[in-house]
């Protein structure tokens, strides 16, 4: 991690601390946090902060409104991700998952609340944020989050357990599960920062191509890594006989894969011709060097 | 049901076919639609217009797409209750729930896609609808349901299975987890019809007595409906060792304090002054003399 990541990492931690609620009914909250604060790589609020300012100015407090409602959509897709009825995993980040903690009732719960706290983040009254940049934040994560987007992906995942599928379906099926939401973090925070036209449409780019290569060098990992240090379960991908580009293309065809993608991100960043993308060019670089 | 509830039921009907998708990744869509079509007393969304009404002129467009989104939440929220981990329940609306039908994972999916969806029906874009009331009105879908509304009212009926609750825990449950939602169907509906001021906290006690009211009516339904009427497995809060207002009230004791709240209902419609409230008495009536 660069020196700015770091500093950004507090400043994101204590706004996710203060917007996910302490006090709540029955400790739905407590489930809420548990999922949320103290893990995480916050790859989806670094990349919002950096885009948001990409174009040189942005507002700031939206961008961090934008950086933690992403990261809130993350955390609920990820208990629900574990319960016994999806992946089963117990395992997350190095903590027992959300329902081993919890029970699967309030870990169902505190996934759909995080849900509508993530969209309730981005409507804060027109003095903390103008009503069209909330209206244009809502509508990209609730797009990112749908049915065209990660739920739509994990349906595909889902149905694609044990079947042989080619090499477009697999596209397709992470550019919806993981890489709709990693694009909205970038165009959540592009929007913050103003930015518009060509270098919108280039930062759109970049946003694909960065999805896609965190799913490739995903891959990878299941099969390379530990449990130590992925703080979850390796190998259970295979496991759970889910399709994967390494088991598509071999390892090394996916290493190669994983370079042109990320090329492939830093160029259109180059393309789109703002002035401070320097950020972003690390964010494309911390997700090809990633180890967990 | 008044002759204008059941006109409009069929332009909701046509609102939702037409925004719940039948084109969608992994069948997932289906699942929605499901969940959505075909099937539901659409109360809120009556709500919803009828309380757009009230000032005279409304926006409709806007007005309907605030009257699905949240009949959305309400039937993401089904989906997930029904779920073994939750209710466990195998019959909803006469048909067996979405987890029987489609499994639990995918139905896990389709209730998280549902609200993400409800939100994105609020965010048209400025041409169909003001940023302004965009924003407002994701706000208020956005609280209803979250850790402070529905969410948080489902985790308190989870915490008191079994447990002895007095009448004021009682309410305030009820309040979250079916008024929050019946309360933001009326305020939505009034953010469409402009209004504001001394009519729109009217109205919020309006949604607030109906919100209580109908939690009442539902508890009695349970004890002296069957399942033939109600469409869902009957006597199955006393089954379940939930706490209901018959089971702390007594029979009689419940309906004469489902009559009170019905005529606070009304007393507020009085007081708000609004030009046409006659729609929202008489659903106030329904919600009253409702045998499923």
């Amino acid at each position: 991690m660069k020196p700015w990541m770091i500093a950004e990492l507090p400043r994101i931690e204590a706004a996710l601390e203060a917007w996910v609620p302490a006090e709540s009914p029955a400790q739905l909250g407590e489930a809420m946090r548990y999922a949320v604060l103290d893990g995480g790589k916050r790859l989806r609020p670094l990349l919002a902060l950096a885009a948001a300012r990409s174009a040189g100015a942005s507002n700031e407090g939206a961008a961090m409104r934008a950086a933690c409602s992403v990261e809130l959509i993350h955390a609920y897709s990820l208990v629900h991700d574990d319960l016994p009825c999806m992946d089963n995993d117990v395992l997350r980040r190095g903590k027992p998952t959300v329902h081993v903690r919890f029970g699967q009732a309030q870990a169902l719960l505190a996934g759909d609340a995080l849900q509508a706290l993530a969209f309730e983040l981005l409507v804060p009254g027109e003095e903390a944020m103008p009503s069209d940049l909330s209206a244009k934040l809502c509508r990209l994560l609730a797009q990112a989050a749908g049915v065209q987007g990660m739920a739509g992906g994990q349906a595909i995942d889902l149905a694609c357990v044990g079947q042989t599928i080619d090499r477009a379906q697999l596209e397709r099926m992470h550019c919806l599960k993981t890489g709709a939401l990693l694009k909205a973090s970038v165009l959540m925070g592009a929007a913050c920062g103003g930015v518009t036209g060509h270098a919108w449409l280039a930062l759109e780019r970049y946003g694909t191509h960065l999805g896609l290569a965190f799913q490739v060098v995903d891959d990878i990992l299941d099969v390379v890594g530990d449990a130590a240090t992925l703080g979850k379960t390796a190998g259970k991908d295979a496991l759970n006989d889910k399709p994967t580009y390494v088991a598509l293309l071999g390892l090394e065809a996916a290493k190669v894969f994983a370079h042109q993608t990320l090329a492939a991100a830093h160029a259109a960043l180059e393309d789109s011709q703002l002035p401070q993308v320097q950020a972003l060019h690390e964010l494309a670089d911390w997700v090809g060097g990633r180890n967990h």
